[in-house]
């Protein structure tokens, strides 16, 4: 198995907690998404993955971009441990708040979307990162009250799920945009928890091997 | 069962379709998103809802916000007739199509997004138009690639699956912003073949009770 990966990007950072949970062997492939780097960009990883985004899974016969699906995949296709819960309803629950970070927080803070917002309206770093913060705290808030319902020692119970997998890189991110997280405790609580587990160590951006500080 | 929608929600026009699609009788509570109305922001509503909004689903003691957790559900719950293929490797590549619209077309042409585009830089409606375009063609571009290798009548082969329930939404949406769709040939021919359907024409921003065009 290879996984097109970058270090800091969110969404490769949840495919390999779980290819890490799962206790999957995979090889990184590195593709440096630095503005004036801009690898996902060139001919030949287009020509792989014409989203020229990562994570992208290569898996026998299988490829495939967009974390949400490839974790979905990963659960079907190697199922234990498994990320998703027993039940319909506690399914549904779970993947509310994979899809409140994976499409109401993360997509409007990506590397791409701050570029653009410098690009088209000449916003400064600090406008960026009033932008980012907005946006994070507007998801947060929310996600704050559902894990308040949800949560034990992980978001959902006392198991690890695919929600604990969108959380953990989000908080990693918002950290690094100074994010004020007193507003969010369960949320602070979680993210704590989480990073003593090997899998959720290992898998950090200070972790990985295309890290150029590490 | 109660769905709370807006009819020009592309969240909430994916759900109408699989209720359509599985013959689920639901009523639907409207929800006014137009600026200035805002009752997404009411009390009563943020109480039920605190992410503020649409589409929200209530099935007896299940309440779900998140149009992809949503249809995850009622495909569990409602499985006939199916909205996912039968094996592993075609639901990861629908997935695929799914999480391409709605995490990186969808989120970034949000009303709530535009709108603070004109807040945070002082955008005017031609630069938000601009921004809009920008996103659909960037990811119609790899969409369409992704579709003429999968496509048959439907985007995976020739059966309604979950990626039609967002592809229809996003071109009726590139559609209003006059996105240049020349260059998405299996797109528009997928989109004009669904609006055939009645479960999809039925769900259309035009046929819904709260639309004050109607």
């Amino acid at each position: 198995m290879k996984l097109y990966t970058y270090f800091r990007s969110s969404a490769a950072f949840r495919v390999r907690i779980a290819l890490n949970l799962k206790d999957i062997r995979y090889q990184s492939v590195y593709v440096n998404l630095k503005p004036g780097q801009d690898e996902q960009y060139q001919e030949e990883y287009r020509h792989l993955n014409p989203e020229a985004r990562v994570p992208f899974l290569v898996d026998n016969d299988v490829h495939l971009s967009q974390s949400t699906a490839i974790l979905e995949y990963l659960e079907e296709q190697y199922p234990n441990p498994h990320l998703l819960p027993g039940t319909v309803k506690a399914r549904a629950t779970v993947r509310q708040i994979v899809n409140l970070i994976a499409c109401d927080i993360h997509p409007l803070n990506n590397l791409s979307v701050l570029e653009k917002l410098k690009q088209n309206f000449s916003a400064s770093q600090e406008a960026c990162d009033v932008w980012y913060r907005d946006w994070v705290e507007r998801g947060f808030a929310p996600l704050e009250a559902l894990l308040a319902q949800h949560a034990g020692t992980f978001c959902f119970g006392d198991e690890v799920t695919m929600a604990d997998l969108y959380l953990i890189p989000q908080v990693w991110n918002a950290h690094r945009f100074s994010v004020n997280m007193g507003p969010f405790p369960t949320i602070s609580r979680i993210y704590r928890h989480c990073l003593t587990l090997p899998a959720f160590e290992a898998a950090m951006p200070e972790r990985q091997d295309d890290n150029p500080n590490r």
